[in-house]
């Protein structure tokens, strides 16, 4: 038996949304320490890893560890039937080969469940090594969002390069190029408007725009971004759930013909 | 001569939203006694019956009964030309081939008048029987909207389940099932939030969903729907145009071939 | 060397989104008065005038006049890139094969700047004859822009009919007519509801709306328009960009073949 009970549904609505994109089938490992999942995007570029621990359910039981194969869209579309102030609890059984989802009103007098067929799903979990990062990066990720939207319309390709002064976006592209400078500034009134560089080393690596761009679907779960750089490394962008998990996402930086 | 004249153009816009979906041509029957009009949805299985009494104009003026065919979207394109706050105006001379309908604006600064012309359209008015009904819904139309826009991504047909506990939409689809149950609740704070089942008996009917979330296009009418259903009888989806006419709705229930 | 600084990047974006859809490529001539713009549309129908006189920027320098052949749709998406409080400053070389546009936060701590390959445009300035008006509508420019949608439901053309009353709009189509008489108006609360005609002789014109509507484009550069009109000539719908420049549309009328 598995039970997992969350206070708001629209957090889970969320973190589907983060990566609904980016990875259309995916396992959702179900253990006791928590709802786990890893998954390569579609075309194999970029990783996508997500964790909610079993403290942030104000509800949780797992008897045995289970692996819940689902499509993302079908998930999401469910999700969307929540209203914003459901509770969402999350329940199978051992051998399921369905995953109950239901919603409940604050007041009791709504309550619908979902039945989502679950599916078998071949996937390897990937090791993901632990790395020292040469700069950290700690933005507002409303920003984050919009400077990938901006440069978009430039180009394909965003190269960050990051120093002690703050980071740079730049791009180039047929109608021209764009450079985007956000400054280091600790200086501000709200917490979550500051940006911070944690660095050893400078560090400039180049990154395809269109993941950086959906990375950024996970805008809604909060208001800051962290982004780890180190030469031929992935980047790591993660998002916080709350104080008790995370979206993270890993992309190898591009290389760059000219410099081969 | 006809002329009647409505203080919001907007309620009357609503009233062709609420119909211009499931009908695309209809006669418009005006006689002393208000305005009505009955058609069929063009695949012919759902029938809309629509009155504004005459006490709901503030000038309502008949020599002699009319029928006047119209395209719902042809009127629906005009009344969208209608300021939020100005009154609307419809006049035909008896044999008129045109509908005049002339928008005012509250102090009289911009006047427009729009002549739709009229068509010759065949309807046959089909005598309703009045019915008994097992069980009679009354429930804020929002909430009814948005479970039909909810239960649409799982599957096409409804089934609704209505005892004296209250009613229980659900649907079944490749993905899954979905369930939502709505619990009798009269001690709520407005009255238009109140959820009641009048039953005699519990009554199970299943519709094609379709035409269901059609009808719930009428919810800006008004904060309440009513759903009226008894064994082998068409269901009605009843919205009060305040307290002077309705928009109903009729459908029959789907035969489940299991049964047969 | 050319710069010029601007303190509402928003400002240059509503003065682009004005002519984007008529004019696709144009060249901006700047110099010491200030930066014009003249262009036929992608039709060569209708002509569109801009100026933004030097003492609208906050810093103007340039020591000799250029002409900078823009793409309108790519400097828009670069625009776009703006935050809502940016300053923007426009930079170029005076040998310049580029446009450099650099937008700032008010706090400084985020600094943009993009650059935008210039092209080689064909143009030839068209003199533009004094003329003497017989009719010159004010009204505000959101009331002119909503009776442009509205009518084109209906048909192609509107028969403007200015006479000391106000003015009358008027279309007519496969499914009807519409007409919208608007009057004039001085004795409102706020300078910009204004309704004024100023009139030698009635005139009635008629016009392609489809180029009234792309002229309706300029509406969020200000509360009103001018409408100016004379036969046989071409109509000028005129937006004022703040008190330092205008956006202008110039359209022949169409003759009406029934006349011939």
């Amino acid at each position: 038996m598995y039970e997992a009970r969350l206070l708001q549904a629209s957090l889970l609505k969320k973190i589907i949304e983060a990566v609904r994109e980016l990875v259309t089938d995916a396992n959702l490992d179900c253990s006791e320490s928590g709802i786990s999942m890893q998954a390569m995007d579609s075309s194999h570029v970029s990783l996508c890893a997500l964790m909610i621990r079993s403290d942030g359910f104000q509800h949780y039981r797992c008897d045995r560890s289970l692996s819940l194969g689902l499509s993302t869209g079908s998930i999401s579309k469910i999700l969307k039937c929540a209203g914003n102030d459901d509770t969402v609890t999350l329940k199978a059984e051992d051998t399921a080969d369905a995953l109950t989802i239901m919603f409940e009103s604050p007041k009791q007098d709504r309550i619908s469940d979902f039945e989502l067929k679950l599916m078998d799903i071949d996937s390897e979990h990937l090791g993901i090594p632990k790395t020292e990062y040469n700069c950290i990066i700690q933005m507002p990720s409303a920003e984050f969002a919009r400077i990938m939207r901006d440069l978009q319309v430039i180009g394909d390709t965003c190269t960050i390069a990051c120093d002690k002064d703050g980071v740079n976006f730049s791009v180039s592209g047929d109608m021209g190029k764009g450079n985007i400078m956000v400054r280091n500034n600790t200086s501000v009134d709200k917490e979550e408007d500051k940006v911070t560089v944690t660095m050893e080393e400078p560090v400039t690596l180049k990154f395809a725009l269109r993941y950086l761009s959906l990375f950024a679907k996970a805008t809604p779960l909060g208001p800051t971004v962290t982004i780890s750089m180190t030469p031929d490394n992935p980047v790591v962008v993660e998002y916080p759930i709350d104080t008790f998990g995370y979206v993270r996402y890993y992309l190898a930086p591009k290389i760059d013909e000219a410099d081969e």
